[in-house]
């Protein structure tokens, strides 16, 4: 599985003494052969070094390897940030006999610290000489922080496939892009097209998930096609099994969010365009107040109601429905007075929590991904560093 | 103090049985002569009937009285809320001998259900009858829902005295306006002057201060001036005897925010625009990140970082410094290799956090209030209605 699972793709994963635990903490990811490749990043002003490297290298629209590190971001580091970047890829670029300019770096970790550099150029020699075509899962394992499991995908496409992995538990709301995700296909594909199933096969979902509400300085998300199965789809045929890997792995960061008890599914239709339904789902999803109300499964339909109505999107109140699981919570946009708190309780004790939304007869929909708040995750948070 | 400082203004406070409480739950605010009035609201697209009620009644620039209740904040309610709070508004002018036209509602509570509106007008007579010099505490109480303490304030003028009061520990992150405040002064004001002070004095500090993010269905701001000081101060005299008021009614509130043990303070300067500041401080003072940070005296600069980043507002990053208490946080647009950790936990153990962020040379500046985020804010809103 992982991203190892297409033709052509080795993977590895090493301790590198970069987190304190002494877990799996530098991977390295390797196309055997040429590949196209394309990216998604954060949209924060203070973009951490990896990615502004990623940014540079990937402007021909190619890349072949990949050094990631959990431990340390990376971000707020200045200049001394990017030379370190620009240092682990050229290590893994000796060792792995690529042109330093087809490597990419990604870091994740605590802001502000740089990266250990000496320790991650010896995990990397290290690591290329473990690679192989099973090492997806060490890879996937050594770019985790808080998150308790990594999270792994593989899809097939009906001739090639796409796997991916990525990292992510808190600090997500991303926007264009989130946290580290890896995808990787044995397709053939032009940078185009890698472009496009990027933008439309895994932005929108990204786009439409949060655990935080708090747009990371790291967020990358890479594709990879190394045209090692032979198979060159159509367009739709890639960006569509690129979907269906994104979706799977934001289902998996939101059921493993920092804290997390219950996972909010939020579906929305009947809006003016699909990005205003994002903008209803995604206010929905990371509101405090629904959150906490999930994890506490108190039955308070109002805090749906204040979400929507704060979102910002445009449509008319008294069109406005709403059901969590099926107990309708807005009628005609208000609290319907045969509303059944009991119901509603019960609905949100399922593992998963569907909420409806229909704004209206127009033609945008989305869906939104999302948590409930709980104790956990103020002490993670209370607890980060120290 | 409270409401009831500036001459000619009377109030009250009762229990009505709206909330199962018991406690104080229906306030009346009456000006014993004509006064100017008006008033700044919530942009939630699902506003509150006495929301439309109160915009309504506004336009002519005058009102003489204001019935609040806690319990039922009359959201959600469909077509009946605003009968309702047509209705609570007549039996005071009534009971009051006033024109229903100058008669205001306000609500607080849970969304969703309706006022009970027989138990509200039989507080609204039994109010009437205590109506007081000396009843602005009492109102101040009768609006609290999840605040442990009534919010109020007095402010001297010079010649003319503002007095105020607030509720809100929850569902804060006013857009335009918030909650309920109430604002009276004996300063006599024409409608031009009352609307200048609202949006120049209380409106900056509103919209700066955040508990959750979360715009409420009823944030409303009021101010009443009487004249009856005799006093016609200037326009900017009234707004920045207004602007200090709120400033303090916001301090308070923060305070007593849900579950909060430490107020954070959020001074942004070096701007492009006010504007620009206040987003910035509002993103730092607003993330969940920071705010469990603070709560677990956790020295995490990166994410000062992430929130200023993610903020939308226009600066070089490279010229970004922060400090929070006296620690440089951020210098020249990054986590400083001399952060000193100990120091910084120390600085967040006081009861009051001030994080200072220049953005740069530009000349727009805010101060944004905000708290920290911890376990009783999870338990206060998991349990809310239950």
């Amino acid at each position: 599985m992982s991203v190892t699972a297409p033709k052509g793709f080795l993977a590895a994963g090493v301790p590198a003494g970069l987190k304190a635990s002494g877990n799996l903490d530098l991977g390295l990811l390797v196309s055997d052969g040429p590949a196209t490749a394309g990216g998604l990043f954060t949209t924060n002003a203070f973009a951490a070094a990896p990615v502004e490297l990623c940014r540079r290298r990937l402007v021909d629209g190619s890349a072949r390897a990949v050094v990631a590190n959990s431990g340390q971001a990376n971000a707020g580091t200045g200049p001394e940030g990017l030379e370190d970047a620009e240092h682990l890829t050229a290590a893994a670029a000796v060792d792995l006999g690529l042109d330093p300019g087809d490597v990419l770096s990604c870091s994740t970790g605590v802001i502000g610290p740089r990266v250990r550099v000496a320790a991650a150029v010896a995990g990397i020699r290290h690591a290329a000489t473990e690679l192989s075509a099973a090492g997806g899962p060490a890879f996937a394992e050594a770019i985790r922080t808080t998150d308790t499991v990594p999270k792994q995908t593989v899809v097939d496409g009906g001739g090639f496939v796409v796997g991916g992995c990525a990292k992510g538990a808190g600090m997500i709301a991303p926007d264009l892009a989130t946290l580290l995700v890896f995808l990787t296909t044995d397709a053939a594909a032009s940078p185009t097209a890698v472009r496009h199933a990027l933008r439309h096969g895994a932005a929108p979902v990204w786009n439409a998930l949060t655990v935080d509400n708090c747009p990371s300085t790291n967020d990358t998300v890479l594709l990879f096609a190394n045209g090692a199965s032979g198979s060159e789809p159509s367009v739709e045929g890639l960006t569509e099994a690129v979907a269906e890997a994104t979706r799977d792995l934001a289902r998996q960061i939101v059921a493993d969010a920092e804290g997390a008890t219950t996972t909010l599914v939020v579906q929305v239709d009947g809006a003016g365009s699909d990005g205003d339904a994002r903008r209803v789902g995604k206010a929905v999803a990371g509101s405090m107040l629904v959150k906490t109300a999930v994890f506490g499964k108190d039955p308070n339909p109002g805090r749906i109601l204040q979400a929507v109505g704060a979102s910002g999107a445009r449509f008319r109140p008294g069109d406005v429905g709403s059901s969590l699981g099926t107990v309708p919570v807005i009628v005609g946009g208000r609290v319907p007075p045969e509303f059944d708190p009991a119901a509603c309780a019960a609905a949100m004790k399922e593992r998963e929590v569907v909420i409806r939304i229909s704004l209206g007869d127009g033609p945008g929909q989305a869906t939104a991904f999302g948590c409930d708040l709980g104790y956990e995750y103020v002490r993670i948070n209370g607890e980060y560093t120290t």
